[in-house]
């Protein structure tokens, strides 16, 4: 499968999540506990790459897996890493308003391609960086407020520890999507080997949360298993299903592309999710929208383009066509 | 003197004009009529021009001039070009509020470089392309109206023949920029020869325009000789020369570099205005001013830096040195 196709079903799928997720609601409101959700996700997409590992045992060769303790140890580590992230992501609500908050998110989009070049050791050419830029600005312009809307929360007035906080949650968020690819590419061990190990884990730390909150709320509203199934209706069925999916693509794209194809179809995807939100939710579109939908496409074209194509190079085409050629080819097998 | 010197001149001076056009009114108005400074300008212009001609036929070589009326009946189309430009962008504004009029302005940008390409001739690659729509789409931005602004004009509820008129206006203003940069370029006649010829029509289009609203106005304000210096203060003057300039500058470019150079200069210099005001008037700085600087910046160097900085073809450079290097050369040249 080529990684475009799967990146575009991402997109597809992040921006269903966010309207499933609003369509699950029910008067502005969660019927069922939300917190539910990624631990069934977790489960689901444990149970699909078992099944896909287990067809994959039975045929020959078999599938290439590392069982000793040294490797499978480094697998809770993305969990973890979600798990401090999360924390941070609440700490900072407590200093921001959510506006803020999410045209802060956007920074992550810097800091991977930071951590990507830092860590995996991948370099991006200058028009690269200038695109990953770009695909930042480009998706917080599509967020900024319009005018006349009626909660104006001012972006500069927050407490400096709200900044400091969403920096760190940005290269949190950047450092799980960076240790990820890494795990997933440092040895040709099957997919579904590496994700059964990955999932597990993230079974487990989400179980764990689960038990942790009920404690914390003194068993208020009741077990864990108690409250796994209540209010789900099919609409938070298909939610679950679709994380549950999104996390599959995103464990193929960590394999077989990069955190920067991940990226790049995240942020499609919530300019797809505000374009349908026009259609489906009565969402005003405003011109910042428009602008920053324009802004993301050219970034788009400017990353994932061959260079040749982009710029004019008529001389060296002319003095030597065979090397132009084995550069776009290089370029393509690079991202 | 190289084409970058100027225009970075030509955005400082740009940029002056609005500023002190601002610091020129009192209680927010005029005390002179504005009308009477581009008429001085022209003549500031003409009065210039003729004492560097004047100093250039006095050395040896001296100037090539065309005196044929052939070519010399070229030269008053700009000013009739513009005169038309002024009426419709009367006309828009009957339609539409200034803010939509102030982001439809930014449709230059792109008529620009299309009557470049289709008039001229001269090729842009894509990523040039691109660097240009960026360019809109970052002033634009930058004129978004901030959350909780005064006045929310909504920019999609004007009536069709206002945005029918900006588009007209773009390409009027478009084809003037173009139009001149073809006749500057036509022949190699001396620079001050033309501009001779230029601001000799722009002083007499200029001029009737001012006898004009006279005979429209029943004389109710005097004749235009009566209110030429009326209420001239230093500002005012400061004002006029300023105009001038940038229009010797404006002029400069089109013969030794091109309308997309002027384009750059001119958008920079919006929104260096924009920052001073910052400073200056108070103005309230938006995150979409800030998120359209950068978009600007993109563009900028996507437009004029030499391609190979910007994209890595380490193979075309091992392959063919010498080629690469020629490739960057002949892009300089070209800008």
């Amino acid at each position: 499968m080529q990684w475009y196709v799967v990146a575009s079903l991402l997109t597809i799928l992040t921006s269903s999540q966010g309207i499933l997720t609003t369509l699950s609601q029910s008067n502005g409101g969660y019927k069922y506990d939300y917190a539910t959700v990624p631990f069934l996700a977790e489960v689901f997409k444990l149970i699909v790459s078992a099944i896909l590992l287990w067809r994959e045992c039975k045929r020959s060769p078999p599938p290439k897996m590392t069982t000793e303790w040294k490797s499978v140890r480094l697998y809770p580590i993305p969990s973890i890493i979600y798990l401090i992230h999360n924390n941070v992501q609440f700490a900072t609500l407590t200093y921001v308003d959510t506006s803020t908050y999410q045209i802060m998110g956007n920074l992550k989009i810097v800091t991977t391609a930071l951590l990507f070049r830092l860590f995996l050791k991948r370099k991006l050419s200058n028009l690269q960086w200038m695109a990953i830029v770009l695909l930042a600005v480009g998706t917080t312009t599509s967020q900024v407020k319009g005018c006349g809307e009626s909660s104006c929360d001012s972006l500069f007035s927050s407490p400096i520890q709200g900044y400091m906080l969403g920096m760190l949650s940005a290269c949190l968020s950047a450092l799980a999507g960076v240790y990820t690819e890494f795990l997933m590419k440092k040895n040709n061990d099957s997919l579904y080997w590496q994700n059964v190990q990955l999932y597990t884990f993230g079974a487990i730390f989400n179980l764990a949360k689960l038990v942790f909150d009920d404690f914390r709320s003194g068993f208020d509203k009741g077990l864990w298993w108690q409250r796994l199934f209540y209010g789900y209706s099919i609409t938070t069925w298909m939610v679950v299903l679709n994380l549950g999916s999104t996390g599959l693509l995103v464990s193929w794209l960590m394999k077989y592309a990069d955190n920067i194809v991940k990226v790049y179809s995240t942020s499609m995807a919530m300019l797809l999710t505000m374009v349908l939100s026009v259609f489906l939710f009565d969402f005003k579109p405003t011109v910042q929208l428009f602008l920053g939908i324009i802004v993301c496409m050219m970034s788009l074209h400017m990353y994932f383009a061959p260079p040749t194509t982009l710029v004019d190079l008529p001389l060296t085409i002319k003095a030597a066509p065979e090397s132009a050629v084995e550069v776009s080819v290089d370029r393509k097998t690079d991202s």
